[in-house]
């Protein structure tokens, strides 16, 4: 490690102290207004005050009949109360009808129940011979009625800018009468892969050269944390080339993610180049996979520079670059990853302390309890790993390692 | 209880003699071709056997030196051996370079190792001075070389048919060579609200009326559950009009889907449409909330008609239509929804005996372990209580209730 610190980085920063930089530098996207339809998956840019109660009338909860709980008041199977049916107010009827002392009105569930009526029995709480209703139970007043704002008092804050909508909140959005929604703009990010060794899929194999999978992967890590991809490619590992694609590509990308390039070998370019053009915010952090990362700026660019072994990108895009993308987006939450709690089945020693560490374990519910499996590694250029497990545990810094039994978090790869 | 099944169901069927019934009638939709690019969150039709080695070659997994690792042996930083640099091989460099006893070749990470030579030493563990190496330690035979076939022996299963395709599934498909997959066709899905009280978002709202919120609700969970929407539409509740959208719509759609008009109210045509145009399948489940669901079939398009009230609907969307669409593409997940173990804060006593009860509750993080709040309901239509919770906690019909401590599992919303 010392030797590693020596040739290729001045230091190894802590990831907290890159992150607090990097946030520090980020501003927010502008927004967008979108239907309401075209929502799923998109920020929310606003607080969302309720202009109305929810439910905006006082509704029936039930099938069955409005009246006067005073009228019920005693009833029993045994000794049922009457009532005289007088109408039927159907489901998004306004009605002004009214009752009476001993009358009632049948109504369906989500019906608008009459001015002076005040609970609704069950229509399986009654029976009726011609117009008259026998009452088998006895209601208290407002029994089995959604009162006007019960769910939703106007002025009520229900939602807060920065919330990734689901389905849910689509449904109450559309519930206070919204069709139209401001929502961030997706940022803008061009992806590329350096490295002489890199086939393009379909290119025929040949010894010394694999294909370019980091591309295809942090496309899709992009979309998922609400990004639009504009370029995906593969650049030659040489400095024109690269220099050439910054330019061209800064000018109408938010973001710019190299993955390969960064570290110690004998053609990594990255670095002198963005500090020609640009900025170098961090260079190596103190994470095992992912220590060569690089963060840069050029203009109002982002550069993320991630390792080119496809696991140490895929942590290090779960760990700096998506964060950086929802930063941007202004998202309330920055990792969207899930945890569970979990026992380790295994002892897990690490190496090296001052590091953070990142264990890929595949997790299996017994009952329920949840056991985490370290997957064995051998290397970070091994994509079965990923595709074997189905999240990692952060082993901090200043932690040996794991014990055989301890309860620990997983935090799932994202979905 | 008992009154309800007389009125409005011949019987409540258990959730899973319905899913099974359900389930025996749905086949695998058919497959189509498409790019890697665009193969997230789609649902692979094929077993992946691996045509390739993984790495396919000898790889370096270190910069340094590739030697012969007995030329090695026996050093140390105070008794360093010395070997002779005779050629350099850079990454996705083919050479048919040999190296002798006594010689080295400078190698960087993921570059092919030569023929020869069965040991890479790191930079670190190295001084050069002019073409002199100083090996300061001692390496076994296949120190640092990512061997052919490591990761990947040719010939293996490496994905099987049903998986959904995330990031890591992509690099995985990229790294064998693939540029086309085949992936299940998206289920064509037409969804409908029905109710004479439903405005279109837009309208004014008036006393008896509420917006149409299960329309797109249900078309996000339609998109996160891998179908693609045909028509989302609010229908009057009106036997012709129900009619004539259900006979348009069965001919290009693989699954309908209606919220509202199925159980027991004064206006509730679609049991008896159903019945006429196609078969019930199912009417009535033994779920709170959700028993006025009915499953049905016109021709070979699967209708699913759920509860009017935003949460009844959501929730039967989940556990039944959700799964349904998964189980047509053949998915080997049909919920997708992550579980996750909780301790319950609260006892929480359920009414109804025979009936499968969903709890919302809200989850937080205490240290290693989740707390699960339940959320106060006011009724299935409160929309609310979903957005305030976090998943759902299922009571099975043998059980009375929760006890405060007593640790649960958590499905959470789909994200």
């Amino acid at each position: 490690m010392e030797k590693l610190r020596i040739i290729g980085f001045s230091k190894l920063t802590p990831l907290e102290d890159a992150l607090d930089k990097l946030y520090s530098i980020i501003q927010v996207i502008s927004a967008e207004e979108i239907e309401i339809k075209d929502a799923l998956n998109r920020i929310l840019a606003d607080d969302i005050i309720s202009e109305k109660d929810i439910p905006h009338f006082d509704r029936s909860a039930m099938d069955g009949y409005a009246i006067k709980a005073k009228d019920s008041f005693g009833a029993s199977p045994k000794n049922p109360k009457k009532v005289k049916l007088v109408g039927i107010i159907e489901i998004g009827e306004f009605t002004k009808l009214e009752i009476n002392k001993g009358e009632a009105v049948r109504i369906s569930t989500g019906a608008l129940v009459p001015e002076n009526s005040d609970a609704v029995i069950k229509i399986e709480d009654t029976e009726i011979e011609n117009d008259l209703i026998n009452l088998y139970t006895s209601l208290v007043p407002g029994k089995n009625i959604s009162m006007r704002g019960e769910d939703i008092k106007k002025g009520t804050h229900v939602l807060s800018k920065g919330t990734e909508l689901k389905a849910e909140h689509i449904a109450l959005l559309t519930s206070l009468g919204f069709n139209k929604i401001k929502v961030r703009i997706k940022p803008k990010i061009s992806i590329f892969s350096s490295g002489d060794e890199l086939l393009e899929p379909g290119d025929n194999l040949k010894p010394g050269k694999i294909y370019n999978s980091n591309t295809p992967m942090i496309s899709a890590l992009v979309n998922l944390y609400g990004g639009v991809v504009l370029r995906g490619e593969t650049v030659k590992d040489n400095k024109d080339a690269i220099k050439k694609i910054l330019l061209e590509t800064e000018k109408d990308s938010n973001v710019i993610i190299f993955t390969g390039g960064t570290s110690v070998g004998t053609k990594d370019y990255l670095p002198e180049i963005i500090n020609e053009l640009g900025k170098v915010l961090t260079h190596g952090i103190a994470m095992r996979p992912g220590s060569p990362v690089l963060l840069g700026l050029i203009n109002n660019t982002l550069i993320f520079c991630l390792p080119g072994t496809p696991v140490a990108a895929y942590v290090s895009f779960l760990k700096i670059a998506g964060p950086a993308i929802r930063k941007r987006l202004g998202c309330s939450i920055l990792d969207p990853r899930i945890e569970v709690a979990a026992i380790i089945n295994k002892d897990v020693p690490v190496s090296g302390l001052g590091i953070l560490h990142y264990l890929r374990v595949k997790v299996e519910k017994d009952k329920n309890n949840f056991i985490a499996n370290p997957i064995k590694l051998k290397g970070s250029g091994v994509i079965s790993s990923l595709t074997t497990s189905d999240g990692i545990i952060e082993i901090p810094p200043n932690q040996e390692g794991l014990k055989k039994g301890e309860t620990v978090i997983v935090k799932l790869f994202p979905k």
